[in-house]
């Protein structure tokens, strides 16, 4: 069951759908929101689906929302921009195949050809400055990203994208569209966002599309960033001293 | 797959939708039901669905029944009311959209626009006098409950709301219904059915319907609540000694 | 995902369901299969599902075949039989419904209106002589089966019956069928046919439609059940011996 | 949800189709991708399932894929082969129901009547010399296969075959189909891909459609399965030593 609700249909030239959901340091997500609000683009669709959570959230002026995916656009010099952003993912796999398809369709009557994804890609430790890796539908998209830096490795690394970051990729490719996901190097912790592994992003996307983007805020968060970081080592710290001090309790209980 | 079993097409005025299903504390059945009870509502209406469980019941006359939701009618002076009540709600996340999106096809037919969903919000210890917490599908709704007491907190505790009575209000808004979640005060604990929060809740419903409801088998609901409570610290209590202190068979079973 | 195989399309006189599919002390099965094997019936019909496991079986001629039910019909003086059988039930609560909304429409088309579905009910301890307990679409059904001794308990101590035993009658009922599930005490124990509980629903079976049944065979099964209750209670007993026994092993890998 | 791409019609002569998916000891992927390459096998069709992963594959020039399964045509003297082959098998029982009735479809329309369908069957041991146990839709079937040396034991050892191998004979047999499924005795590990076992099926396919095979890779890949056996031996024993020897620091973690 996938229902829309659109409030416009933009006249868009060249339209590149920029898709940002929940995912690995919440890479995607961040980047896409931070773009639609610098950017000031326009909301003009939602898309809701029976594969999302079966609740509703209740917002600040206690009125209830279900979980969707939103749609915004930006008209730019070169290509206008569709964002495509959210608070959840799909939880089930044919959910997952079922909310790509339809939002190519969408895209598809919007005059959409090109499509970036935005992840994240896990490493170990904490990168400083974090690399942008690049995969894409056919080879004749890397020339045009490997100018703003985008690492290609070939698979070498990262062996395969998971959830719609992948599928709009994979599925689109069926359908005739070209693309690419771009994952920002970050660490494998849940619960944190990564402002660094977004910025890089943001750098590439910015120099792809010419547009600049105020990197003023994504550097405050950065900031926030290492000091949450600083905070959750301590914390470990001390979990793992007690967790390593042999206690009577612990002994008998087994 | 749906099924229905309608047995009348009743001729309702202006009706209200006041659902009441299974949840925490059993705040939201336990009002229906009672209201049902009080005011002799009519039954007129089962909805049967495939992501309800896989058995049939058998009642007191030996005869078996599926499991169902149930929709009866009241003719009020104000507003006439549809109620909606029953044993279940669906197993899955893509039955509860579809069977809510089906009762919301039935309940436009019959010429509803509003909805009142009931259920219980668990807090921590036992609310002696419970508070009745609201979320709406538009502000505007909220106004008409302020006078019979409802708190409105903006989402600050209220998260969200799982489940029938977020659904129906969630995809109602799509849909072109308005409503409210009315959330009686409770206590986390499975196996309680709440009275004094469905009691709180049966009074900001009995002054917005203009409707007297005779509270006397309510109280006594309340009380035998007390009992059980009581009744059930003690177990707790036992158990709590039991598991604390140290036995040989614990240590080498372990 | 539902198929057909239909290799004979009989015409039959108020014909009537008797299903026994597998389930508590596989009473169902036995019965049915046991009833299939003494009257001769002749198989006419399978019915197969994605909901049914993802395998084949290789039988005795090395050749494979699907999980199925399967239909046989037995031509009587009183009433004829349709027989349904199996070696699974649905997997999945929809397949469930799926299945069985499948098998009545089947039913509606070949004239059957009565179904008689066959069950076991787990009591404690090993029931000498098990009695037979009844649920009912309609109350007017009752009486026919009061004669042959079924028991009508009014929902006391069976709450609910679960699977197709249970659909058949629920969903039949929405249906325009009416119908009764015969319930064979047994022990709660898998593993087990029991023979004792399959010969009493067989008692009842006969009387109803006034058709002898030779009962050798099941009281041959019946002795064989004997021997292996005692065989598995004296492992119950040895197993108990070992657990209780405290060991050097057992203390330090804990 | 299932796609296609198909590149090519080939025009076949009485078509037979062997299907080599992942399974036990990975002998149907390994034998049906040798041949494919051996023959040098020419790709014309891949399928697509909301069943399969939701996730891309990146592959060696960087750029991404979706699951899917793949097909293949080989023009030889006596029948021409489909070849199914592909990195996955659907991951719920639904979808493989599904994935199979639409494999099917396409090879009736590509005039396929016979299937034979690769796996292994797990013994205890490392079989040495692993026969080919077969299983068959119509026992005609059988005398073909039996002078390549297949044995058929009537369901003694092998009592069903799982997925995809056992789905499309059972559903085939429905559809008119007739076919074996070749079950190369394999050791019941995972992680292994046992070149012996796929050699032995090689040899019965090789013979049953006169096509001379160049088995000299697959003798490779046999003596470095034979390395990697020995290697897994050693660390399994050095894995058990460890565990058997009490420790301080196990004795109190419990």
């Amino acid at each position: 069951m996938i229902m829309w609700k659109v409030t416009e249909r933009p006249l868009l030239y060249k339209p590149v759908l920029v898709e940002g959901l929940p995912g690995i340091g919440n890479v995607g997500k961040m980047t896409v929101e931070y773009l639609i609000d610098k950017l000031k683009a326009k909301k003009f669709a939602e898309i809701y689906s029976d594969h999302f959570p079966y609740h509703v959230f209740i917002d600040k002026k206690s009125t209830v929302s279900l979980p969707k995916n939103e749609f915004y656009y930006y008209k730019s010099g070169k290509h206008d921009i569709v964002f495509l952003t959210g608070d959840f993912q799909s939880m089930t796999p044919q959910g997952h195949y079922e909310v790509t398809d339809a939002v190519l369709k969408f895209c598809k009557d919007l005059g959409v050809k090109r499509i970036i994804t935005v992840g994240g890609y896990g490493i170990e430790g904490i990168p400083k400055n974090p690399q942008v890796l690049g995969a894409v539908t056919h080879e004749k998209v890397m020339s045009q990203f490997e100018e703003p830096g985008v690492k290609f490795e070939d698979g070498e690394r990262v062996g395969m994208i998971v959830g719609a970051s992948g599928l709009l990729l994979g599925l689109g490719k069926l359908r005739g569209f070209e693309g690419i996901c771009l994952m920002g190097e970050t660490f494998s912790r849940p619960m944190f966002t990564d402002a660094r592994a977004s910025k890089a992003v943001l750098e590439v996307i910015s120099q792809y599309f010419g547009i600049p983007i105020d990197m003023k805020d994504m550097n405050v968060k950065a900031k926030e960033l290492d000091k949450a970081i600083t905070k959750a080592k301590e914390l470990e710290d001390q979990m793992v001293k007690k967790l390593t001090k042999p206690t009577d309790e612990l002994s008998y209980i087994g």
